[in-house]
């Protein structure tokens, strides 16, 4: 086993951690808090379930390729969500997340992985815009189209809840529709406040 | 929102019932049992990571996208493993559930995802092939390499683990080689019996 693979497995082994990570959002079901490890395949499903969304033209394997990595920040820096009161300092512990998590990769290896976060992140390129997209709309299907109770966090206002959405799905027009009539459905659901 | 959109939905609601599947298997901290979501992602991510270890020419896509559904059937048909005393019926619980599961899809999708799961059990093609091979390996890396303690289940003999492992890794001489190495520290853990 050269280094090469070992540093592989290593990073696998860390990876793990991603499953202990607890996000904001139940599942459809309502019986718990989904991990982000759950979260990461999912939306990977769902990127290739509504890859006809995308524009033509999107690398639908590059958006998958960016969705597999974008969370692992999170094994360090945690799940944050646009309410918290604790948004200081985010951006910084998740630059550190990656710094430590990508270099136990072998270089080149490690370059290719955090290029894949920090394209994510910027949300500039084709690709990065669509994975921002299904990871803006994951958790509105599972929260708001499931027709189930979600005992997260008090309801927010669904203007609240618009602006967090707006940035990423509103460049995909049949998207942001469907995400618009999630958003007055959870205000029927007594979800969201009007 | 149109009939094949309101069908992409309900099959995404529907998969999300994959994060309530339990493997056999713990994760690498031996503090739980995985979810089968959670192996999907884990087993992507480890994909896009040994992607060096394929055969020159493997469409690595294409790996991911058969490992992005090959678990979908357990929704019904569960988590089974091969000393389970009940692998009776699997094969006709898992084919009647790839109908169901598939069937809530527009129809040409439906096929499409069909498709994909078809060809990962088949495991004729060389994508297929290294599929399966990272599915295999992916709980022994969990398990064995960790150095955590497995509750899992009473110690099974490494011979017997050998036969479970060996058509899917053989064909790849590195991941072989290292599974092998993995079975060997897993007899001296005292986690397989010798």
């Amino acid at each position: 086993m050269d280094d090469s693979f070992t540093r592989q497995i290593s990073f696998l082994l860390e990876t793990d951690k991603l499953k202990d990570v607890l996000r904001l959002n139940h599942l459809a079901d309502g019986n718990r808090r989904e991990t982000t490890a759950e979260h990461c395949w999912h939306v990977i499903l769902q990127t290739l379930t509504l890859a006809d969304h995308a524009p033509a033209g999107t690398d639908i394997a590059h958006v998958v390729r960016l969705l597999a990595v974008h969370d692992l920040v999170e094994i360090d820096a945690g799940d944050h969500w646009v309410t918290d009161d604790n948004r200081e300092g985010v951006k910084e512990r998740e630059q550190a997340a990656a710094e430590r998590l990508f270099a136990l990769l072998p270089e080149t290896q490690a370059r290719e992985f955090h290029d894949l976060w920090l394209e994510f992140e910027a949300c500039e390129t084709t690709e990065a815009r669509f994975a921002n997209a299904m990871d803006a709309l994951h958790p509105m299907v599972l929260v708001f189209a499931s027709g189930q109770p979600d005992p997260t966090h008090e309801p927010l206002s669904a203007e609240t809840m618009r602006r967090t959405k707006e940035d990423r799905l509103a460049p995909f027009p049949t998207l942001w529709a469907y995400a618009r009539d999630l958003l007055d459905k959870a205000v029927r659901d007594g979800r969201l406040l009007p």
